[in-house]
């Protein structure tokens, strides 16, 4: 045990655990009943775990939930709040006891499921199961990082471990083999999962439908397996964490436990899951678990068991004088320790993104936007040494690897690269992790199609606001012969339709540097969708380049001096599809029609853009069409009913990619057509 | 050894082993090079299993590929297709060779990746890694499940094995542990999967980034797992895959291979993987393998070895024999049988479904949606013997359950209810395979916000017309208090936007039941969008519930009678919101403006329409307000720019139901406001 853990309070009377897992437990109950909605379960079950870890292991401040060295915590089984609830209050966070009376009520400071930003000492928002776990695997993998980069001999600052709650349903889940495969394969040893093997899910006894050896599982990930552990002896839980902490390998504890330990009727069976136990049942658990304390008292006495303030003060100023030894040694990585993880962008980033975007305009490349992209990432990586970047197996296809990238291995040496294997949702919530552990900017690449297989993470990191980069090629039929499996039809609209969620989808190596930057200075994810195919340099003017950034602008207006009544149309195109708006220009012009392009990169930021930029964009009255091979229902929110859309409604067909446009009728003729059709 | 597998060509000359494989590695590098696009490496190192399996153990008749007896044949790594279209021409079917020549391009019957309805004897579309496993998996549970339900003593005439190719890539992937655990659990002794254990995926070699033990994980799953075979000896694989017909589990072969093995320089590298090999090492493989033939001829003397159509013709007709004799003896179970594989609906169906939906009308109840296609499902389930249902760990969640089901288990026993486990994108895939193995009409649940998890399942699903209900509950903000991560916001518009998906979000019992009897009939998927809150009944007059299955129709209607120049609005709602739009009318009515209420259960559907119904129901020049607890961009392409939305654009919030919807502004009050600003 280490000096920290040794400085918190040591539990050797079993009556003082017991005390301490009831008040976990009883608090649980009376909020769940009180809200008359929430789960008792899970926290009934893992209260014992939760007193071996919290009050013996768990390296933390309660004064402060962001002391970038401390032990991270995830409840993948985010169900279990209140069990969470119960510890962060018991142990001084700022969570008072009538934040657990206001359980799942509006606006309270215990939602339903855990979310981060809502609750202090909440590490991640779960509840969708399985990706608590790979956030997990994203932090212990920071840290990892992190150790490699900033430590120096005799200068640990970066030295915290990450612990995870799992139950079945994690465990089953898809994700779960990715995380567990990639931290197996990356050796995380700081990572320690425990598994509350209750043997119940919601639809009851799972050896139905859930029938693996999941040690074997798990040491098959190459992972250290700690079997069979007294999930309600807290020592023999705390002997367990013990063992990982002296393992080369990520740590499963594997814990056997009773769901809804406690309640006299109801433990061991799915009832106790998902619902109140009841007025009576809560009565009768009381009564069996000897606690005469009213719903939400907790005496004194259990309070100074649990009250973790003061061993939280003292390790962390233990960690204080360490980062002042360093600072005094290494000034330099010192300060750029506290830049990174205070999240905060270099001190001279405007100018250098500025000088970025001119560059790129300088040097008017027709490439693939996916290579723009990688031009990109070449230059923001000199100027953002917290860039860490990745790819789903892809590297090659994504060109999200840079020059100087340095692949991450099981090796101690530093790295910025991660070669993720096969495994979309799991490197997305793997970059989740990664946000929320602070240090690094984390971004990853697949095809667009495949945003599909993580989608849920994407939701997540929208609804976490981490800053993550999703990079997704091949973005449109321009991929060509892969066919329809790999063609990306509804998925730039349906990506737009996450709340908080920032989607680009730029025309050349310009808009694809603003996008990066943009991606890089927003508090939330952003998704780049990006061109297999090559796509000409737009010539732009300074206002121009400055007006990418708002997500919509004028690319070519008509001229200034025409006649009044002439007849006019805006041209609305993102990525591959401002060319051929750009082309219908000329066309449209020779046909007596006065034609705007408004390139439309982010329609998300956009939206965001205050009411005069967007009429001076789209003025009113003005007929519109929009051209993007997707879906075309989503661009009536621009150009209305009587509008124009060019695009594609079907799936895609494999053959070489200029056919497809012609085959589709995403062309210019099309555009042409229907631009005429709408001109007023 | 069976005997169909002994009626076909015994390959006792390792010469003609060596041939056989050749030839596919050829046409497989050639077609490639002609096409200038594809993946050689995987063809080239699977070739030798290739003709263990396709020339030594599948029964299957290449003039029959619809054959109910056949086995079925999954490439679940897709990008490998070549392999599988020079399977598909040398054993027979109907795929030439120009087909071949034609490979990847504009309308040939040999796409970029394999796609079902579009080539003969391709089972399902792979390519998105690790579901075509898992669509094996719905295959083998669907063979299960059929011979348990019409063999008879004596009368096997369902015996038939599904065998899957898989890469790293598939092994990687989150699905093939949902996969692999379910299969194991339910003991799917028929599945044999062939691991082409090559070591290399496209980013180089995998032991950076995937270091399982996977026989060990297998073996974690109670798989039956014979390793360490040698991918290119065909003896050793066939000498395996007889092992596999002896096991009570299903089985993993572990294949070592060299990826590209033949081509001498690229061999065992991942530059082999998915490009042409260029010309010069097509010619230098050419005479590596001593293959002197020219690109696309294969000597007759292989072809004969291949030629599966004299066996197949046999194998079919021995069953045809078996088939008769069930008939003579067991003529009714034969009728259904036939129908059933068929996908036919009974006879009586239209009859049925009418009397369906008046019983939903007359019993007038107010229930959940959930509850409501609980109803649906317990009715249905009385006429359609063929209802295969499940739900991801929700059953009594989801309400998917109904009185006679029984659950599917390892035992021997007829079943018709799938306890999935907690996963969304196993369960979906495996629908999809048993829609895709005929005999079952499957449905699964699962909560909206998780259809995340599955949504390129769902994609496939639409893709390849299977016919398979998604069941889609707690559909928005009115779940409650399980909060934002629970909440769908942007689910229903972005499921709408997948192409040939179709989506209902029913308000009552009646429109629930013409939703469910929506997705009975059509071959294509539907997803079932519902409340977990009461909604209440609504009446409608016979027209109008049959113009429940058009997807939009007037539910209230303004006066006929009422003067030509009042102010008039159409309300459009969905599901819960329709309650709210029908409170509405009289309150704007006491404002003089008249209201018609448009219920759009199914905006996929109405789409289809032709314009005259889409006319009358939605006239010209009336504004419009369309109501949803979703995104309200989707709803554009209804209202137009002027038109009114009252949806929710950001995150829900944990609280209960009804505070909830008032929150968010989603209320009568918030539409009678939006409908007095638009009314004309």
């Amino acid at each position: 045990m280490n000096a920290v853990a040794e400085a918190l309070p040591q539990l050797q009377r079993s009556s003082d655990t017991r005390q301490m897992a009831n008040a976990l437990r009883m608090l649980a109950v009376d909020a769940v009943q009180q809200a008359n909605s929430g789960h008792p379960g899970m926290p009934m079950g893992m209260a014992e775990i939760a007193v071996a870890l919290w009050g013996r292991h768990l390296k933390h401040n309660p004064a402060d939930p962001d002391w970038p060295d401390r032990d991270r915590f995830v409840l993948s089984n985010g169900h279990g709040s209140m069990l969470l609830y119960a510890l962060l209050h018991l142990s001084g966070y700022d969570v008072s006891i009538d934040e657990i009376k206001r359980f799942r009520q509006m606006g309270s400071k215990t939602p339903g499921h855990p979310e981060v930003g809502v609750t202090p000492g909440v590490e991640t928002t779960t509840g969708p199961l399985g990706q608590g776990l790979t956030n997990a695997v994203g932090m212990a993998l920071a840290e990892t990082l992190l150790a490699r980069e900033f430590n120096r001999p005799g200068h640990e600052i970066v030295d915290h471990r990450t612990y995870v709650f799992v139950g079945d349903g994690c465990l089953m889940e898809g994700i779960s083999h990715e995380a567990a495969s990639l931290a197996g394969t990356l050796r995380l040893r700081k990572l320690t999962v425990l598994y509350d093997d209750n043997g119940i899910s919601i639809d009851g006894h799972v050896e139905g439908w859930f029938a693996d050896d999941t040690p074997k599982r798990f040491e098959a990930y190459g992972w250290n397996v700690v079997r069979a552990v007294d999930g309600h002896d807290a020592g023999d839980v705390s002997r367990a964490l013990q063992e990982a902490r002296a393992s080369d390998r990520p740590t499963l504890i594997c814990c056997k436990t009773v769901i809804g330990h406690g309640s006299p009727t109801m433990a061991g069976t799915h009832d106790v899951h998902g619902a109140p136990l009841g007025a009576d049942e809560v009565e009768a658990t009381r009564r069996a678990l000897d606690w005469p304390h009213a719903p939400f008292v907790i005496p004194s006495a259990i309070r100074a068991l649990w009250d973790a303030r003061e061993a939280g003060a003292a390790a962390q100023d233990a960690w204080n004088r360490r980062m002042a030894a360093y600072r005094r040694a290494y000034p330099n990585e010192a300060g750029e320790f506290e830049r990174r993880t205070r999240g905060a962008l270099p001190a001279n980033w405007r100018d250098t993104a500025r000088a970025l975007v001119r560059d790129a305009d300088r040097a008017r490349q027709t490439v693939a936007t996916r290579k723009a992209s990688q031009l990109a990432i070449e230059a923001l990586a000199r100027a953002l040494p917290e860039l860490l970047g990745g790819s789903a197996d892809l590297s090659g296809s994504n060109l999200t690897r840079w020059k100087d990238a340095v692949d991450m291995s099981a090796a101690p040496e530093k790295a910025n690269y991660i070669r993720f294997g096969v495994r979309e949702f799991g490197m997305s919530a793997v970059l989740n992790g990664i946000a929320l552990h602070r240090g690094y900017l984390p971004f990853g690449g697949t095809f667009l199609t495949f945003s599909d297989y993580s989608r849920n993470a994407l939701r997540m990191a929208a609804l976490m606001k981490t800053r993550a980069v999703f990079v997704f090629t091949h973005d449109s039929i321009g991929l060509g012969e892969d066919g329809p499996t790999h063609q990306p039809i509804e998925h730039a609209a349906s990506l737009r339709m996450i709340p908080g969620l920032d989607v680009w989808r730029p025309c050349d190596t310009v808009e694809t540097m603003q996008a990066w930057i943009g991606a890089v200075e927003r508090d939330r994810p952003s998704c780049l969708l990006l061109s297999r195919q090559n796509l000409p340099f737009v010539p732009r003017d300074e206002a121009q380049i400055d007006a990418i950034e708002r997500g919509g602008y004028v690319l070519v207006d008509w001229p200034e001096t025409c006649e009044r009544d002439a007849r006019r149309v805006v041209l609305i195109a993102t990525g591959s599809e401002v060319a051929l708006a750009l082309e219908a220009v000329g066309r449209l012009k020779d046909e007596g029609i006065l034609a705007r392009v408004v390139s439309m990169p982010s329609t998300t930021v956009f939206d965001r853009q205050c009411n005069a930029w967007r009429e001076r964009v789209l003025p009113e009255g003005v007929p519109r069409v929009a051209i993007e091979a997707g879906v075309t229902a989503f661009w009536r929110q621009y150009v209305g009913l009587k509008g124009g859309v060019i695009g594609i409604d079907r799936f895609g067909e494999s053959a070489p990619a200029s056919e497809l446009f012609a085959h589709f009728g995403v062309t210019t003729d099309a555009l042409v057509d229907e631009a005429r059709r709408v001109a007023a």
